[in-house]
């Protein structure tokens, strides 16, 4: 199967929440660079680097086999021609709860290869206090 | 006096640490973007957009008025010719006491303007545990 392409920022990210949603690693790593230059900080977690310790990481989160569904709000996006930086809000559910299980800061940086847009940096930190603000709608800067 | 012109993403780097070092406002606001579109997320805080917001966030830091020391380490860089993306750890020390009393995992991204290269992004979190590997000599990919 051929790797997927994304041809802009929004269609990473997509594919990230979505390979989140699915637990699905072959998605998920089809989102990060193919470089060793990326770093990934989960919830809490340690600082990892290159692609050996990022793809440990989800398939530790991954086989751990809980599900959520990912509302992804309040995004700030920085986007240039090469990189991108977008700030968003994860709102963690579970199925049949209205309220956000857990919400979550992210930073996630894009960079634009020659195989379309690929992530290079996620860092997620828990929101302080869980109730949210209701959703609003992308907040598009650039 | 003159804005202060950081010619590398290190310098405004180092510039970034020398304001939390000095708890210097002006020198902090000095490295960030005189855009709209900047980040800030503290150690445990809320995302911060803007520049009322993120100054704000720091005069009520450095009105706190504690002051440590900053050793950074483990730093990763992924520089562009416009961007840059800088993982690093942040060791706070007392002075006096030989173990950091924190220790942050940050993510700095580093946009250049015609004013030099400023701060558009800063994601910090607690680093899991106290008990961090000794400093290593800064690690630079690209």
């Amino acid at each position: 199967m051929p790797a997927r392409i994304f041809p802009t920022p929004q269609d990473a990210e997509a594919a990230f929440y979505e390979a989140l949603e699915r637990v699905d690693l072959e998605l998920m790593m089809a989102v990060w660079s193919e470089d060793e230059e990326i770093v990934c900080v989960h919830p809490g977690g340690k600082r990892l680097c290159g692609q050996d310790q990022v793809r440990d990481s989800w398939r530790q989160i991954f086989a751990g086999g809980a599900r959520a569904r990912i509302h992804v709000t309040q995004q700030v996006a920085i986007s240039g021609s090469i990189v991108a930086v977008h700030s968003v809000h994860e709102n963690f559910y579970v199925p049949g709860e209205r309220k956000p299980l857990q919400v979550v800061v992210a930073t996630n940086v894009y960079l634009r290869t020659a195989a379309g847009w690929r992530m290079i940096a996620h860092h997620g930190s828990p929101a302080p206090g869980s109730a949210e603000p209701p959703p609003e709608t992308p907040k598009i800067l650039h």
